[in-house]
């Protein structure tokens, strides 16, 4: 099996687009909108994901003539259609009618009409809602040759991830009995035995709360966030099934990425996964530009769940809601941006999106165009971007972007870690600093599913792995034995499944792959460990490691005494150590990879393997490449606001300009370069 | 028609005492009370506002006897009483009857008996027995000559400001209904085709809840704002048209000022407004000194709304509740502040209160005695302060605050702010900002409602004026074109009376005044713009104006470039404009007046045109001037803890001495002094 | 009467061991257990206080095989039980059948479980079940030998200490009526006439909210927190009436110490008190040591309520829950730790716990073994100090702590503070620096309850004492009168017991004795006074006192003037002061005892009275005295990570090492010495 996340999309033409809402504006808008659409260059408009109460306006009595007029508008000018089933807001009539469907907060308060993302998509009567609503657009879209796909509703779990409703509790319960059989094996999977928990069965299992009055068994809080995603995924896949049944020609898709979703199994039934971005949301204050591996580390999480992908929502201005206001982006940045999603792997960019609504909730999202439907600077970047893609597509469909190192992802760990964080950085931290010092290095890295193959990868990272199991752990040592680079940090492997602690000792089922164990642990914020001459700040944590007597590891720091030489048991002992086994290597850190030590470990890891850059560059210059079809295409994006160089390129052709480009190239700011590379 | 803020009241005495509370003490206390009120220069209490349990102990049974006594006694030391209604704490014995009376706050949580304003007034029962009480009251007071006025109920929406209760919704329903007549045109109105909110009747539409699980229409939201306000304006007015029924002399005030309520329209059926002022609020850590114009704008709030004003509640020693102490005014003080109020249209002031309470919520709210009953400092000062109103009373009446430059206020804008703020200054950030840099020129300024007049004004300022209509646009262009200078700012008449975005370019139906359109904004927080040789910080917002092609704009200042010199769409463009209209001027800023920018704007401004400041004087120092009757006072106040020295004044006669003043007068610490020009 | 503060435990031997649950392991651990156990010198476990699932499966059906055949192994091996009464973690079972018990939070949201602690011990179901379990644990253990005594539930008030379900509302309002009498009664305790909250009879009480909308009436709130604390205690009682009547040679304890209780009273109905430590909850952001004057607090706590006491649980390694880790006790820090207990009074110490739980809520609350039961640093360090326990035992029973210097310590002053703080320090911020202070003298010094015998005291601090009555007043004086030094802060003894304030002017009822009275008071940050030549920071907050006329007081120190020179009050004017009385003196200090203040106001008093320090030492080291039996015992604690010397000690014999010694002692890092006094 080759690795899914270097799988292309299946789709025949590059996506370059906007969201658009044809519900909010008059005929004759919608008339020039068509035009200025495909003058900018657009070949798809996503439509409908907020509409089901023009569609249907009462029970039963359907209308789709708004969107059948649009879809055939925009079809004579070459821009197809996706849509997307309206779930995300049902209608007015159907709230009313069942005031009991709505999603309870932890709290216990219900939801209320309103907004949007009210209803309990755990309700079986919404369920069937959502089928019927579904069945009805399918039937009526199904011989349309405009509508070339779907987005299962929109942005699932965004505003509100959890319910705590009668429904969903009985739900909850029956995954439970699926999953366990008997009560007696969740009691033993659990540990019921601890504050007298135990259960006689499982209608008898309550929701999960951190705080009625104090925290919960961490067995049943991770099974509940499981629990979330599973019921989540069936309701998708009752409306995958419909989409399929009436039109297999189809593809499907949804906007991610949020949080309680196990991207990988949700995935599963889409032909490839999308995601909504904006690098507004990355700006710190005091730091007046976006960060770059925010944005990359979000395409990654969409790549890793299912190779190449689409980006539904692209930001296209300054946006904001009642709290914020996100920057608008800078001359530059809009392309940039899009250009930096292909990079990592996206097939279609659409810009959120085509014109500012003038109300409703996001009277502030800006669109393309503004309020007042001038074209201005964002539009003329917009058009300029679409004259980019057209003739580019075909050199990018067919392609994924390269890996050598992985970062290795799993929702289960995010989710374990959520259940018991100790103030300690989890995996997301961890896989940031990761990738923000590979991206400074320009190696081909990227996040990979640990459900994944690992074909292709020559150094794995492993953070924040707490939770750890048999076929795991042989995978992991077997990638090792066959020559792979892995690298663990502390806290991996020291919790089974069930999310309680191994009887054995940590990194259970590893010891021997990476020959140590772990002797102690604790938080201390002043540890320091001595790698080489240079003394390294621990991330808040620290481990005593103890080789394995037999084949034991090789210390390569240990911590340092206490600046003020009190006692510790930390001290002279090893703190950071490699194992050779079989053709590869295992290194283990006795602590979290922070924002004060990824780059020295790092460094000292990689100036051991050889492995070579995509190209030489500053920091603010991110390089990815894009293999496949005999073609390979190295990006450089630039993402500081002046001129930058990059060197010890292959020589090719950069196809934005059409020009041969050598061993350098300068980029202007915010500039991207696609290089061709020759004689591959 | 004269401005109503230049409006006086008709009161026949200015007013001096304090609130009271006889119900608190013993037959003994209360003798003792009248003999030093008396001394100390007092002729009004304020009285029951807390009583209905001691008036009516059981339902229907009323006992009026303490306060018929209490009136009585004061009375014959001519001290004269203000009533209240006292609906803002019903007895127990109403809440154990009617437990769904009850307010209910935003997170479905009702209030309950044991603090007070715990009743929703929009309840139809409670509006019956608020009638039933203040009838009760009216009949049994009738003809008391010792009752010169009443207060309805007391700080509304002090403590809690909306409801959720059911009759609340049928209530909003109602108001809905009777505002937009059919449901199309409310659907209309807020754009319910955002997010399929389309609504089919009235009785269809829910609260706005802004986190359940997202944010509300920001139409619905607005329109639930101004109800908040029309209902209580209603609940006030059914007492008002009681008490004007039994007593045609008495007059009514009410004492703000608190949110959600639209002050212009709520103060109409008053014969005067009122406020609470407690300048220990104003204190910053680090800051032992209150900010003197915070309680200028509580004043000038009240002045915007009704003209001259009663002070009912005058920070009167150290207040605290839970989780706060204010710190006591120091010698000299309370005085100050008194004649802060007055300086800026008040007709009478009484300090809070006569006794600190011993028991109950407010042990801490001192009182002009302490709790132990002995007169000590603050009696003192409180004394001197009579003796100084006492003969110069007939001298403030009928004089009025003098308004040369105007900021303009409306509560609307505040409202439409409240529920888009997106973290930028709104309107009254701006508004003090504004008003302390026209106070430390000590200029003739005040506060002026939209509704109101312009007549006398010179220069108008219109803070964060994000809604905008045609009335209220002809409106001010007719102030300009009269020879009016208008100044505006970011973000002005972006949006409808719907709180939706306008489809013609901002600001709009005011380009032609200001000369200008907004090409593009957006947040940032270093952005800079040249002044002649200055550069001046945005507030963390930014305008890109461009002058309209016909008879455009002069540009004062550009958008200068960032100091990385990194792309952006502003640096070059013009950030600052002026443009003649007919006699007068309208200058435009592109971002919001801010604590960084104001004084160097207004400065640019102020230099063009001539406009004469009352005095020369220090930062600390505040200026203001009443006219009337054929007076001219102008009123010098020492907010700083040092001598101060004011300059350039006209000659007249100090009458706090008594004694006539040439061009300059020492102030010492905390000082104030009454000058009445001569030669007016 | 001799104090209760100096009153033994009848234990018969000291008891070291450590907290079990044989429930969570399989029996081949539990065999080697009981043999490791032995060989660290444990004396006793703590059992079954999280298994009444496991010991009444089903209802009515018992089953305690388990513990039966656990006891008697370890009973086998020398090692006693302390048995639980398992109320804190009722069975599923229970929850189903009266999911009405739950308790319910101030935001009204009942308990679920899933937890611990959510059952509402006023529910009189819930009583009669807590009684029934007792009972039937009660008759099975009777004849057990190896039990010896019992633990009450499992702190009470840990997580949650307020309960607002309708059993609780009638408690309290019979509560209120046992209390009261007469509804007149309340409502004038109370001041009911305040906001027109007067009650008609005790059914019409509600409970008393911060915020519904605002404060409620402090002596409302007063009440219900005493009522928190009496129904908890009734709960208690019933529990204890069973195990006295099945066997009365167990003694009975519990393990505090939480909010809402009267310790004072709570462990009247005990043997003795218990506490649990976890010195890591001291640790502040970048301060890498415990400070060990919170743990010495906590055992002065226990200490001031019931005498000497045992410590139920003692921090056993790094301990956390889902937002923090604790740091893991360093070398050595277990044992100082200990040692540390007994040196403030404890009969016993168990090490939390025996073994890290697998699975649970409290999987990183470390034990002495670790997750992988594999014996390491913690469990060498745990059996050395069995092996210190063993021999020392009989010395150390039977003697208590001594204290010259006592701080007083009452429930209801800490009730009535956090009724209306003000924002101000506490009774217990107050506490604390004071204790912190009198340690870093090294003087025989601990908290003293109000209620306790002032016997053999020479100086008493009177922290925080805002309630004052006839009979703790005249105890005072009294205490003035026969030679002590008293020496009280601001606020003392301005309120009634009640809550109100006292219509006397403050101190009331010791005016006399301190010879002063407070004129005014008031926050202010800047504030300092004069003492001697140092210029003292306020905390906050000052008062201007005045001498009374006749007898007056001397003045130790004045307020100085501000910074700015501006008019205030205080400058000038009396901040501290003392005045003999009888053969003592009382010194009363204008403000809080502060950070910045606490040292310098001691170090006034103390130079004036002659008490002689236990040692002389360094501040990291902590000394105190334990008497009795004729012997007297020196503890000498370093809390510091590097060796310390204390000198000026009589001579000795060090009991750790049974060497003699002389006037000095070199401690090492975080060293203990317990020096036996010759000649006494």
């Amino acid at each position: 099996m080759s690795p899914r996340h270097r799988r292309p999309t299946a789709l025949k033409e590059f996506l370059f687009g906007a969201p658009y809402y044809p519900e909010h504006w008059s005929e004759k808008d919608r008339e020039l909108d068509a035009d200025r659409m495909a003058a900018a260059g657009m070949n798809v408009v996503r439509m409908a994901e907020f509409a089901w109460d023009l569609m249907e306006p009462s029970p039963g009595k359907f209308d789709f003539s708004l969107f059948d007029q649009t879809i055939e508008k925009l079809g004579t000018r070459g821009i197809r259609t996706i849509l997307c089933t309206p779930t995300a807001a049902p209608p007015r009539w159907l709230s009313l009618r069942h005031p009991d469907w709505m999603r309870v907060n932890r709290d216990g308060q219900p939801m209320v009409h309103g907004s949007r993302q009210h209803f309990c998509t755990n309700q079986p009567g919404f369920g069937k809602e959502s089928v019927r609503i579904t069945r009805a657009m399918a039937a009526h879209f199904d011989n349309n040759l405009h509508v070339i796909g779907w987005q299962t509703d929109n942005e699932f779990h965004c505003h509100i991830n959890e319910c705590y409703c009668p429904a969903c509790r009985s739900a909850f319960q029956s995954w439970l009995k699926t999953k366990y059989g008997k009560i007696d094996a969740l009691n033993s999977a659990w540990g019921t035995a601890f504050w007298a928990q135990t259960y006689r069965s499982f209608s008898e299992i309550p929701f999960p709360y951190p705080d009625r009055p104090t925290h919960a068994n961490p067995g049943h809080q991770l099974d509940f966030n499981r629990f979330l995603s599973d019921s989540l995924t069936a309701f998708q896949s009752a409306q995958i099934k419909v989409l399929r049944k009436a039109n297999p020609s189809w593809w499907i898709s949804h906007n991610g990425i949020f949080d309680h979703i196990d991207h990988w199994k949700f995935a599963e039934g889409l032909d490839f996964y999308g995601v909504d971005v904006y690098p507004g949301f990355s700006f710190q204050p005091g730091r007046p530009e976006p960060d770059p591996v925010w944005s990359a580390l979000k395409h990654q999480e969409c790549r890793a769940a299912s190779g190449n992908f689409v980006v539904f929502e692209q930001q296209g201005g300054a946006g904001g809601q009642r709290p914020y206001l996100l920057p608008t982006p800078r001359p530059g940045q809009m392309r940039l941006w899009a250009w930096q999603a292909v990079a990592h792997g996206a097939d279609g960019v659409l810009h959120f999106r085509w014109r500012t609504c003038r109300f409703g909730a996001e009277i502030y999202w800006n669109g393309i165009l503004d309020h007042d439907n001038i074209p201005r600077r964002r539009y003329q970047e917009f058009a300029a971007e679409g004259g980019e893609f057209r003739p580019l597509g075909p050199k990018l469909l067919g392609t994924t972007t390269l890996v050598e190192v992985g970062v290795l992802v799993e929702q289960d760990q995010d989710e374990a870690h959520g259940t018991m964080p100790l103030g300690q950085s989890g995996p997301w931290d961890q896989r940031k600093h990761i990738f923000r010092e590979l991206q400074r290095r320009h190696l081909a890295c990227g996040l990979v599913n640990a459900a994944d193959s690992f074909e292709g990868l020559r150094i794995l990272f492993l953070p924040g792995f707490v939770l750890m199991d048999e076929v795991l752990a042989e995978k992991l040592c077997a990638f090792v034995k066959q020559g792979g680079i892995l690298v663990a940090s502390a806290r991996t492997a020291t919790r089974n499944r069930h999310n309680g602690v191994f009887s054995i000792t940590a990194p259970a089922r590893l010891d021997a792959c990476f020959g140590i164990t772990v002797e102690e642990f604790g938080a201390h914020d002043d540890l320091r460990f001595k790698l080489g001459n240079t003394s390294v700040a621990s991330d808040s944590y620290f481990e005593i490691l103890q080789p394995v007597k037999k084949g034991g590891a090789r210390v390569l720091a240990s911590w340092e005494a206490l600046a003020d030489s009190a006692p510790h048991a930390a001290p002279g002992q090893p703190a950071f150590t490699v194992q050779k086994t079989g053709k590869g290597k295992a290194y283990y850190l006795g602590t979290h990879f922070g924002v004060e030590n990824t780059l020295q470990v790092l460094e000292a890891i990689l100036s051991q393997e050889t492995i070579t850059p995509l190209a030489t560059a500053p920091d603010s210059v991110e390089v990815t490449c894009r293999e496949g079809q005999g073609r390979r295409l190295l990006f450089l994006l630039n993402h500081s606001g002046g001129e930058q160089k990059v060197t010890k390129l292959p020589a090719g052709k950069n196809l934005l300009t059409a020009k041969a480009t050598g061993a350098s190239v300068n980029l202007p700011a915010y500039g991207v370069a696609v290089i061709e590379v020759r004689n591959r």
